[in-house]
């Protein structure tokens, strides 16, 4: 049988935890990855090295390997002390590939060479890709990090994001939008992983122009000041209101309730109806597929590791969500379906 | 035809040069390699991360590949900007998978994997390995990069070198000698590369205590200060004072004169008579194996790399040096003999 061909779109955990499900179904795999981190390893490479931003695209190609687990824990690793502190090994890896290549897209390819990756991963832009954060009160911020870092964000609220200057799409983001059979948008975070790819100029229209089928997974959990008090269709909306078309034909929505305690912890620090609840009503034209995709395992926190926060304890199930997926793109006629 | 076991004993572009060759032959290759280095990339890894100094190994590893191209430019890549500036990236991939695997020989056998290594490299102690060097005035300077930089050194000169602390030799390294064919000590630095591996606990036992030939291959130049004037000789009677026996059978010189230019500049930094003269008369007991074994290559110095220096035009050829080692170990009787 000839391999369904899956687009991601997305970049960062969330796609990581998409593809490292997806990889062990029978799929014609490319992940396009969104280019605008900032912070961090990622960050610093970016300013003193000149490459572009590493991070996103090294999580994918670990999500796709198919290499012993060794190789990916390397892959993750990050130093702890000295002048690397906050290195991230894969980072290291990509930079330098690029700077022995001459381009970032040649590099991952090498890259999925030697990590014997299962699948495509493309940057969505060779640009200097990076966001700027319109808040409510008209007040414009420069640089994806501050999403996640700046209070004035988080208090203020934010209105929308656009890119600090006009990048183009990589071309073969567009062909293979082009030549999919599904594009997957999410999960992740929605102004930091999501949206920066819509903002690329070439890729709303070629999903637009693409004949798949396009699924939209839910995020999980709202963010204080971003996307606070959102629900499943204020994130459809803002999704297709950027794209200009009511393009989004399946939604995957989570059904599972997180552990109370878990939930408390989060809604400390992101406020109130930080679930993000799947309002049916509100997106009708769409197929919901909903059930239990969220991940059970406790997320440890290794010495060192700035990025497991509270957030990340309610988090997809790569799996399960695999599973979900996989009802999808073998889906026939049904309206509205769930799933254990 | 079962393979002859060779175990190589050196360090750094020594190492790298012969291993590079000697891979392309049939034998059984075991690289053991000295632990001393302290400086650039290596020292600063050594100094902030706590981990074994990785450089002489790295270069042994790549030597030893059969990985594409590419791989092995990886390895050798060094960052030339920001706070990664020096870092050679085979250097750091060293450093992680040490700390990864909880030892420095588990990474190395892991990078063995990665790299389709076709061999085995050894480091020669797992110890805090540093070298003491002692001045003909009686002073005594710490840390093997100082035998580079160091002007004292260069213009009072080195009496001899000892270890800072005893450190005892990786097992593996005493059994490989114990099983070895041959025994090649060389090329190398003489106090920066082989004479380090001859003060760790266990070496020079094992190599007396070997059925192994011993085969030395002599440097083409002395440095100033620290082997001025020295003849095949002076450096063979050096070794087997160390080992405490007369215990070399083969020694490869070269007769091939370099560049007159190339001679002039060479000398002109570490004085007149910097060529390494063939004194037969003064090693009756060896069998002497001489001819062509000069490299005819231009160096190429790339933007940043600080390691190509001068003396780095005057080296060995990794092919014709490969060529001279299957001579002897296909050796029967001859006494001197010499080749094209």
């Amino acid at each position: 049988m000839k391999k369904k061909k899956i687009v991601t779109i997305g970049g960062g955990t969330g796609s990581f935890t998409l593809l490292n499900g997806l990889k062990n179904y029978h799929y014609d795999i490319t992940a396009i990855v969104s280019m605008a981190d900032d912070g961090g390893s990622t960050g610093i490479l970016r300013d003193e090295l000149g490459v572009l931003p590493p991070g996103d695209v090294r999580q994918c190609l670990v999500a796709l390997s198919d290499s012993p687990g060794k190789l990916r824990e390397l892959m993750n690793y990050r130093f702890t002390e000295g002048g690397l502190d906050g290195h991230n090994f894969g980072n290291l890896f990509l930079s330098a590939l690029e700077k022995i290549n001459g381009g970032f897209s040649e590099g991952v390819d090498q890259a999925i060479d030697i990590l014997n990756v299962r699948g495509k991963v493309i940057p969505v832009s060779e640009g200097d890709m990076r966001i700027k954060i319109r808040l409510n009160d008209g007040r414009v911020i420069l640089g994806e990090k501050e999403l996640d870092d700046n209070d004035d964000v988080r208090s203020t609220g934010v209105h929308d994001i656009m890119l600090a200057k006009s990048v183009r799409a990589h071309k073969k983001a567009v062909y293979a939008i082009g030549a999919a059979d599904f594009i997957i948008i999410g999960p992740g975070d929605h102004y930091g992983s999501v949206m920066p790819n819509l903002l690329v100029q070439g890729i709303k229209k070629a999903i637009k122009n693409a004949r798949a089928k396009v699924i939209f997974i839910a995020p999980l959990t709202n963010k204080k000041g971003l996307t606070s008090e959102y629900t499943v269709s204020s994130y459809v909306h803002d999704i297709e209101k950027h794209i200009g078309e009511k393009r989004i034909d399946f939604i995957v929505c989570n059904t599972k309730k997180p552990h109370k305690e878990i939930l408390m912890r989060y809604e400390k620090k992101e406020g109130k109806n930080s679930l993000v609840v799947c309002d049916e009503q509100n997106i009708a034209q769409c197929t919901i597929v909903k059930g239990d995709i969220l991940c059970k395992e406790k997320m440890t926190r290794k010495k060192g590791d700035k990025i497991a926060q509270t957030r990340a304890f309610i988090r997809h199930d790569s799996h399960k969500l695999a599973r979900a997926i996989a009802l999808i793109t073998e889906y026939k006629e049904y309206k509205t379906f769930t799933f254990a």
